[in-house]
């Protein structure tokens, strides 16, 4: 298959890559580092990327910034930050990719699990996650062409422990190859509407 | 106690304010016939509101827009109406109306049987309902002076069952009565970050 993988370059898309890339042609994009520059947050930025990728049989999104933070800390501005781009940045990636994806292809997007297993300071993220998770799962029974669309809703990952272990008191963390394994399934299997969660 | 009610000409906020206004007093507001105006698209209307009404001890949301059509339709404009309203004007009477709540207050937020049960054409629906939960859930645990939050979720109401019944084959309506009482035990248990479904 030809997959647009955007993210490719985070934590969770270089995973996702050394996993795809044995057996399908993987275009990256993003905004460091990829064969193609994107920014979610911006739909002109979405409509330019398509624009110079063509048809693929499916899209992957492992990108997307959230708010992090109390909330006596969320104002407007700072959910704004979330919005942008883990909220509306995923869906105009399918609302805008809808033509760019061949029969039968698929859309992936990712969460996490502050929509599930809420943390003090994650309640802008799990706004988005769980948008996300509800749009996914609506969105499926209303796809033309066959195209499939899942999420992967990962705890944090071993290789990102440092980072976010100490706004997860208790978590155990998941690698990152697990959670390549769900893209894969996603990808190369035939559910659609689904979340896989990743929780240990 | 003191409850402010936005939303309470529709057709749920009509069915709470019965219900409560027989044990409380219940200040209403929301774009027409309501003691005061409040626009939820605008954070500025929202603030003037707070300014006016002062301190309360509930603030139950009924209000919200959704764009409702299939995906294909489904442009980013449309699916900024439900963004503005459903999601962010919701989510904005939480981030804004905190100051404006009492110690042991509450908040109640209002969603849909779209984000568990898709129809076709409910997918920015379902997004914007998805994130509510998420959003209320997360909160809830971090939310100051002993402030509680909920969200009800109801399916289609006997009242509206003309108006959405055709776009929700099969659906078995609820009664405006049995959702009100939802909104009662928000405001007058004790629990939060849950969401309360009446899916029949």
């Amino acid at each position: 298959m030809k997959i647009l993988l955007v993210g490719a370059t985070g934590t969770i898309g270089s995973a996702v890559r050394n996993e795809l890339t044995l057996r399908h042609e993987i275009i990256t994009a993003g905004r460091n580092g990829a064969d193609i520059f994107v920014d979610i947050t911006s739909p002109e930025s979405i409509k330019n990327m398509y624009q110079t990728v063509g048809k693929v049989d499916a899209v992957i999104n492992t990108a997307g910034n959230v708010y992090f933070g109390s909330l006596s800390e969320l104002t407007l501005e700072n959910n704004e930050i979330t919005i942008q781009s883990k909220l509306k940045g995923q869906m105009n990636l399918v609302l805008l990719g809808l033509n760019h994806v061949n029969d039968k292809g698929s859309f992936t997007l990712t969460t996490g699990i502050t929509m599930d297993d809420p943390v003090v300071g994650g309640a802008s993220a799990a706004m988005a996650c769980g948008a996300i998770r509800a749009f996914v799962q609506s969105a499926a029974i209303d796809m033309p062409r066959g195209i499939r669309i899942n999420n992967i809703s990962p705890t944090v990952l071993e290789e990102a422990i440092e980072e976010y272990g100490p706004a997860f008191p208790g978590i155990v963390p998941v690698s990152g190859k697990k959670v390549a394994q769900a893209f894969r399934k996603s990808v190369e299997g035939a559910q659609t509407g689904q979340t896989y969660t990743l929780y240990c």
